[in-house]
This record gives structure tokens, sequence and C-alpha cells, in this order.
């Protein structure tokens, strides 16, 4: 069973991930593990290669687990997180603990072997993303998760595994993340003051100064941020606002995977196939309406924050949580309006 | 001229680093940026490669910037931060923005050819401990910055140079790093509830249960953090409670080079010679006495981090704060006390 420990000092939640585990002796500094490509168990007419589906988008005369699918949902076969069992919270002297419950699914977008979401239609990372808001619904309704994060490690760069085959993943969690609740406190401070959503300011003043501005078409804007992190950032986010995610209606999904299918093409094409990550945040969905929670309806809006690995990361950014960004966001933002797709 | 960037929502400070910036067109995702090691200007014998000296350890018939010297500290050649300017704090909207004012200096830890610090002695890794003290408490004479991050990237994949001299870097910042605030608050709420400092009580539980203890001599003990982010991540602390790492008495910095150059031999022997960064953690210096930063003297107790690179980290990770430990730490510690250095 996984465990969930929390830091003593700066109250940070880690899992320690013993279904994962090494033995000591197999970690080594040198050389750094190479890629190998293994064959794909996530190819149509392989489905008895991973683990049984929790969700497909297939037709129905078809069974689970046989080939004629469009996407897959399937638990991780090396989970971080465990579904069965109890929280068990408990402490230990100075230190709390519990136990890693929680679920760690895998979103096989297509039945192709396409490595980046960039090459799938626009129709096709919508249904990924109907599939995201499903998944979200139905875990929502178990009481021990407060949160559900989803993600994509594209490429071995990018934490991603030995396959090239488009997939995205997901992972309930019984705790709320850091940077979620960071984000929260900052949007309701400044709802405090402004009673203004900040990122619906932020969104405004993108619009209007343009400087930062990737794209612009329905009902979302790609930018670079501010304060980027990394060369060639982008949050994706509605015009409109909304905390939830799983609010987005049908006819804004097609929306979004154009917008999203429009940012990872540009970023494929202008940066020669960069390995990049991205995550989804939203409003977590168990939420007492006092404090920060008090009205995240109001003051939280939910965004996609795309990041590609084109530079190496030192300790001391994990570290400090101070980063160095060697390009201008306003220079990232005119190179990636410029690429042609 | 750099520019620090704070992001509207969580206020982290960003340095955009336009002195090491390329053109968009320069970055590439494919195939990774390749180690190729450069003749070395750290060497004794090529003073005129680096810039003058700011400080050395040498005889006093040897002049500045000539050969007969233990340890240089260097302007880096491409400063993150620059020395001279106004902070000239401004706005544009929602966003905040300083120049970017602040020092970046590169500690040259030995004359000779050597890359790894666990291959300097005990003896001069305390004259590096000195020479991180000497150096703070000049910065701190200067009223524009509020702290000064000292770390160690080893090797290229840690974020280190293309050459292997063994060697640490100090930035002195206008701004308290995101997390130290965290720490400094995190300490802060528990001393408010015990009444003692979260360290103190941390270092006598890992004293009595022994389980991811690692070395207890002198006057420190190293041992794997109870929420470890990273297999054999190891903190260095002083057992008697300090906050400011500048006060460390001359008597206890040979007994700090001991304690640190043993566990990262312990790293190297045991793990491969692994990529590794560190970073000092300590109280600022500028400090109102009101809020988190009341009796900091009282709550907050400096200590190393020490984290190897022995994974992939995912976005993901970065991205929430939420990390995921593949190894247990008290396996970690009980490995690490075996290495036989």
């Amino acid at each position: 069973m996984p465990e969930l420990r929390k830091d003593p000092i700066i109250g940070r939640w880690v899992i320690i991930a013993t279904e994962r585990a090494k033995r000591p002796d197999q970690f080594s500094g040198q050389p750094q593990e190479a890629y190998v490509e293994k064959p794909c168990p996530f190819c149509e007419g392989s489905e008895s290669h991973t683990p049984p589906e929790i969700y497909a988008l297939r037709p129905t005369h078809t069974p689970p687990n046989s080939p004629g699918w469009e996407l897959r949902v399937v638990p991780s076969i090396s989970p971080f997180l465990e579904i069965e069992g109890d929280l068990d919270r408990r402490g230990k002297g100075l230190y709390d603990m519990m136990s890693g419950i929680g679920a760690h699914e895998i979103v096989i977008e297509t039945n192709q072997h396409i490595g980046n979401m960039a090459d799938l239609s626009a129709e096709q990372v919508s249904k990924v993303i109907t599939c995201y808001i499903d998944r979200m619904v139905d875990l929502e309704k178990d009481k021990r998760f407060k949160y559900v994060l989803v993600f994509k490690n594209y490429s071995w760069i990018a934490g991603g595994g030995r396959v090239r085959h488009s997939r995205s993943q997901l992972i309930a969690t019984p705790v709320n993340l850091k940077r979620v609740k960071e984000e929260l406190v900052g949007a309701r401070q400044y709802y405090d003051y402004h009673e203004r959503c900040v990122f619906c300011d932020l969104i405004k003043q993108e619009l209007e100064s343009k400087d930062r501005l990737i794209l612009d078409i329905d009902g979302f804007i790609a930018i670079t941020p501010f304060a980027s992190r990394f060369p060639f950032e982008v949050w994706i986010l509605p015009k409109k606002h909304s905390s939830d995610f799983i609010n987005l209606e049908m006819s804004m999904r097609l929306d979004l995977g154009r917008i999203l299918k429009k940012i990872l093409m540009k970023l494929k094409k202008g940066l020669n196939d960069p390995p990049y990550n991205y995550i989804l945040h939203t409003a977590p969905f168990r939420r007492p309406k006092v404090g920060y929670w008090k009205s995240i309806e109001n003051d939280y809006h939910w965004h996609i924050e795309i990041t590609p690995r084109l530079t190496r990361v030192a300790g001391f950014e994990w570290g400090t949580g101070f980063y160095i960004c060697p390009l201008l966001p306003e220079d990232a933002a005119k190179f990636l309006r410029e690429v042609d797709v």
C-alpha cells in the first residue's frame, strides 16, 4: 500500500509510492536511463495487454475490451495510489500520514499509434476532454477523494513512458494539492479586495495589450503568462468566467479541442516536436463554504497550463520555487503566433 | 537588464533572464543538448579566464587574480541578475515587476580540477562554508537585497555547467523566495501553538527513532526527511537551535565540512556518482518584527537540503507541488548508513 506523508514544516503531501518502488541498490546515478521503445499495448487489437477498461468510447455492439473503440480509459498498471482501502489517517509523533488511497487512470486517446496529441483531430481532442469530464464526475462520487489531477507527460524526457502512444493521466487524491490551494488563496485575496476574478482581469488585460496573446478563438484564449517559469509556457483559459472544468458545455468542448490542438501543433512545428507537460487547473470538488473556499465559484477560474521541456531545470528551482526563464514571454508569444498551422 | 516579474495569482517572483536569453528560434525540442566538456577556466593558472575575483583565500604575498590561491569567488559571466542599478518597482495593469537587480557569484572551491565536492577534504569543505558566510555578511550590507540563496548544481544533468570543476553559486535577491516564506510561515504556526521550534522537535524525534538517521556526528545530524520528495533526499541540520547560518561558530564549521563531505561521499560511492543539488535554507536577513517574521530567531532553524537526481521529474510535480517518491526514506537511510566511507 502506498503512503501519503505530510511535510511537517510546509504542509506538502508527498506520495511514497511503494508499488513503483525499486530497491535502494537499483538506483544509479550513471549512466542516465536511456530511452528504448517497448511494444505498444495501447493500440487497437492489444486490449488484452491492459487491465480491463473503466470507460470507453465504442459502438454499442462491441463488447468491452475488444477492438472497435475510439478512446479507452484503463487503470494504471503501476498506480501511484490504490483504489481499495480506508484512508486511515494517523500520526507518529510530529508526523502525519495516511494510506495511499486514490485512483490512477490512463486515458488512451486514440486507437492509432500516434505519439503526440497535436496529431489527433480537433474532434478527437474534444472527445478526450469529454472523457476527462465524465471520469471526474464519476470519481467525485467517491467521498474519499478531494481532487482529480488531469495531466499529460508527452515523451520520455517529460516523464512519459516507453511507448509513444498519445495518452493522459488522471489521479484522484484524498488531499488537496499545494499549488491548487495557493491559487485558491491568491484568487480569494484578489477577489476580496477587487470583487473581481483575477483571471478575468488578466484575460481582459491580455486581450487589450495583445503582447502575450497567441490565439483568441471561439470562447478561449492562449497566452504566454506574464511571469512565465519556462520558455514557451502557454496557458489556455476560457474567456467566460467558470471555476469548474466539469461544467464545460458540450458546444465549448469542440472549441477547446480546437485551440488545444492548435497550440500543441504550433509547439510541435515551431520547436521541433518538444517534450511537454500539461496540467488542468480546476476547482476541487469537496469544498466547505469557509475561508478561501468561501466563494470559489466567483473567484477561481479553470485553465490549462502547458510547459514544454526545452531547458534543464536546476534543483534550486524546485527547492526554492524561484524560476529563471531565459526567454521573454512576449518574444515567445510572437514566435508562436507566427508559426503557421 | 533582467526583469523580476510576479505571478499575479500565487505571488511567485520569476527572473526573466534576458542576459542569458536565446532567440526564440534557438530553442529546439530535439535532440536534447548533449554534454560536451569545455576547457576549464577555474583551475589554478587560468585566473585570466574568469572575471576579477571578489574574494579569495590566498597567501598575502600573492596578488589578486594570480596563482597560489585555495579558493576564489568571481562574478558569474552570465549572471541571472545584475549588480548595478535601482530596483525600479513598477506595475503594468494587473502585473508587478522590478528590475533584475542582484548579485550572482561563483565559488570556485578548489584550485585543482576536481569535479565533485565529495572529493575535497573536510577542511577544504569547511573553507567553502566560511566563504559562504563571509560573502553573505558582505552582501547583507547592500540594502537592496533580502536573501542570499546558496546552492550547488553538481554535473550537467543537475543544471551544472560544461566544466567539471567543483563550485557553488550565490544569488542575492531583492525579493524573498516563495519556499523560504512557506517554511517561515509553517515554522511560525508550529511555534505559535507548541512554543517550540518544529525543526528541534523533528531532530529529537529522528534521534530517538533512528529510522531515518544516516549520521549523528559532532553537532550535526543527517537524515532522510519523513516526507522525502526524491529518493535519497538528505537534510543536514545543526542539533543546536540556530536560525541564521551566518552565526555558525568557527569550531562548528569543520564539523559541518566533515558531515557534508561524508554524505556526499556516501552518495557518490553508493549511487555511482549521481548528479545532485544542494540548497542552504537559512533565515532572510532583512526582517520586520511582525507577522511570520516576528520571532524567526526562535522558530526557524537553518539546514541544508541535498537532492540527488536519480529519477525523471514529471512536469506535474513542478506544476502542482505534488511529488511522488519511489523509495521509502527509511530504506534510503538504511542504505546510506551502510555505505562505508
